[in-house]
């Protein structure tokens, strides 16, 4: 376990907590901006899109922007529109994973999912709606700010990469074939890295992207961190699923062990898997090693993902 | 019905069809080259997407680009690349569409759909990444020829717009909405505008932006044509879908008379819809009108689309 001294910690995560509460009002006030408005047809998928996004979830994908942001001196403002770019695909794979052809899940972020709510169909057309917004937000972005339209292409690659057959949706893939398998640890972390590393990796590189000069030192630095946190928020994910109810979680607790799926927690025990997420939070802290204040935010961020849970 | 000397025409289509054929194998062997290979991990999810995109279809929406790419001189290399995301787009939609929880089609070019021939989950995921390589292939197009970044850009926001809410998935929600009610023929209008219309613009919109230099005149003129050839497209294609057989079509005829889909053959009857049919085709040819053989091309493609059916 890692020695941190409880009484700057907690000042820290105080400090850590203010501007996390800043970024999720800025994300939730800047995709309010981007999705179209319900008064404009088609009125009912417009809703519906507005409903799977708006009004929950952590962000952490948009705190990742912003904190590795942060580390690389990027505008705010350009951040704001990276985060809103990885929370749209981010929700878009929500709604996708919950319909009954995939995990079958009726509740999300403590509200029924997109397709409880509406229906198949419209759900279908959400996630599908919404990658394209992901996408057009970031191709259209220097109607609103600066960028250029190297950093823009930066972005765009770089999300779609993640999201695409050989990062999310082919993590998904590969997490759907391996139901009722026993799969190694390493396969695990293979799922893993696609399925959610590869869209957390992407979220802080986008951060970084927003910055008006690309420092090769940090974005080395951000890709290690982002893999070992990706790497970690999964574990954790793994121990929440096992120990806290659904009322905490906001979606079905038990799912994963019910569904006979393999988790970090049935391949490793609690005990290891605790223990792998310690480690994975030093690698995470380590390199940020060479930078001052200006990692704090992504030092607290590690922090923040790993006391979800314990 | 327009006056076209029977000889002249046949000649020129003679021609067309060698064209066409050209374009198609260009753009095959593009998509084969830009897919991911079936031994790379996930292997049954890159099978499906080479599946749902490979080998069929009339690839009209290539052909539109080329086309409009040769009425503004540009090369054939980048025309490719537009081509085949364009072509993706399409694929995307039919795989979800063809769904269970969508229009529920078994069959699609001649074969089982794709939920058919793998499952619902793999046919969700191959929808959601061809979608994404889409756009990571005009973000990534400069790795393999000499766009300027600002083509690249207009490129993807062109297409992210025609694809999205306001576009084509927007357009497939108004068609659901529509199921079972009685439309006029200015709500089915709208209806197609979006749902097939808006791509089918982009396609031809993309070619043009391949080319070294905008003309403003030409690209006013790809408008006017493929808002006229984008709606005659599906005139016919309701037409088509009352007179030929379900071996003619590769799709199930008779299904949008059958689910009590609104189709300009109900609301016109065949006689007014073949009408309108013609005059689209007329307004397509007007906007070429002040262009010499540089738009044969996309005249001989006009003709093409109108002669699918009658």
């Amino acid at each position: 376990m890692l020695k941190i001294d409880s009484k700057d910690c907690m000042i820290a995560m105080t400090d850590f907590t203010a501007w996390s509460l800043e970024i999720q009002r800025r994300t939730e006030q800047t995709l309010d901006h981007l999705l179209p408005p319900t008064n404009i047809a088609p009125e009912r998928l417009h809703d519906a899109m507005r409903y799977a996004v708006l009004g929950g979830g952590k962000r952490v994908r948009a705190l990742l922007a912003h904190a590795a942001g942060a580390l690389c001196a990027a505008d705010a403002n350009k951040l704001d529109i990276a985060a809103s770019a990885v929370e749209m695909i981010h929700a878009y794979s929500l709604v996708h994973d919950d319909m009954p052809c995939m995990d079958d899940d009726d509740l999300r972020r403590g509200k029924p999912s997109c397709h409880k709510q509406y229906d198949d169909a419209t759900a279908l057309l959400v996630g599908d709606a919404l990658q394209t917004l992901a996408f057009q937000t970031l191709a259209t972005a220097e109607q609103r700010l600066d960028f250029t339209a190297e950093q823009q292409l930066k972005m765009l690659s770089t999300l779609a990469i993640a999201s695409g057959s050989r990062g999310m949706a082919g993590g998904q893939a590969i997490d759907l074939a391996s139901v009722g398998k026993e799969l190694t640890q390493l396969e695990l972390e293979y799922m893993h890295i696609h399925k959610t590393g590869a869209l957390i990796r992407a979220s802080a590189l986008l951060g970084a992207y927003c910055a008006e000069q690309e420092d090769l030192a940090k974005i080395a630095a951000i890709h290690q961190y982002s893999e070992a946190i990706g790497l970690a928020f999964q574990v954790v994910d793994d121990i929440l699923d096992t120990e806290a109810d659904t009322a905490t979680l906001g979606k079905t607790a038990g799912k994963d062990a019910d569904s006979n799926k393999p988790t970090y927690v049935t391949i490793l025990g609690i005990t290891r898997a605790k223990a792998l997420a310690n480690e994975l939070h030093e690698n995470a802290l380590a390199a940020l090693q060479p930078f001052g204040d200006e990692a704090s935010r992504l030092r607290q961020l590690a922090l923040f993902i790993m006391q979800r849970s314990f």
